[in-house]
């Protein structure tokens, strides 16, 4: 599956000087959505076993769950602040410019759990190390951080201590 | 699969005087998971193919995914103003307090193609009717509405035209 060509480059979005991969036409393809789950739910070692997978708000959420399916384990959203209804801890990170505050529910994840963390780009990789921190503070274990694409000039993955998987480097 | 019991009431959320239906529960349970986007991928009449499946942001995108899966569909996601980088149609619709806009890529869905649209809660119709007419803006059929719960006493249902299907009624 050539996933690169279901990537379209939108110029000077969200702003001017930004290419943005717009991954939108791989979603729309019943077959690269398919392959693509396939691909990302492929963990090392094979065989662990993973109790819960994480999708970040918003684009993180639309593998997340075919994921977690695949692999058998409780599908659990990380959300911007203020999203989620139940008691949450919380983790402040960086953007560009100012913070942003990341949730998880206090009972998402249970001391010892697998947890695969999931979203669609690492850029920085600002939002995936809070959200292994989050899981590590209810004391779950962090397998592997995965992603759609990595934007691998960015050195997202330096600051990420699980193993890091991607069907994209650019 | 008693899916009732995987959804947790929350008091005074997101403000007071609200009973909030959280499905973190529901989606945290692998096997609810996939007994969920099972049964709503089950569309009537039985065999119609689907060529697209709407999830509506952002919890839309959680088991809106699975059902594309199932339905050898592709997957849109149609997301609030200004998240969606290619060119959009747009559609304003009333909340409670004011008004909101939601996007759809123009190039999502294809004259004739049959689409199902999920999200979450059908509450009170806008956000649902909204996508509905911009599916048909753009030339696509909805076959379906499809949610995880349906709160009928806000009669959400009768502002739209597909047939609706939904796991639970409150």
């Amino acid at each position: 599956m050539e996933f690169n060509q279901l990537i379209r480059d939108i110029q000077d979005f969200p702003k001017e000087g930004i290419l943005f991969k717009d991954i939108t036409p791989l979603l729309g393809s019943p077959k690269a959505l398919v392959a693509a789950a396939d691909r990302l739910a492929a963990v090392s070692p094979e065989g662990i076993s993973i109790d819960k997978v994480i999708g970040i708000e918003a684009r993180g959420f639309i593998l997340g769950s075919m994921i977690a399916e695949r692999l058998e384990a409780g599908f659990v959203p990380v959300r911007k602040k203020g999203k989620l209804p139940f008691t949450t801890k919380q983790r402040q990170y960086g953007l560009e410019y100012g913070t942003d505050v990341l949730e998880i529910h206090t009972d998402a994840i249970q001391p010892g759990d697998h947890v695969l963390v999931h979203d669609d780009v690492l850029a920085t990789g600002g939002t995936a190390k809070a959200v292994c921190e989050l899981v590590e503070e209810l004391g779950g274990i962090v397998v592997q951080c995965n992603f759609i694409m990595e934007l691998t000039f960015l050195d997202g993955g330096s600051k990420l201590k699980a193993p890091i998987q991607s069907l994209l480097q650019y």
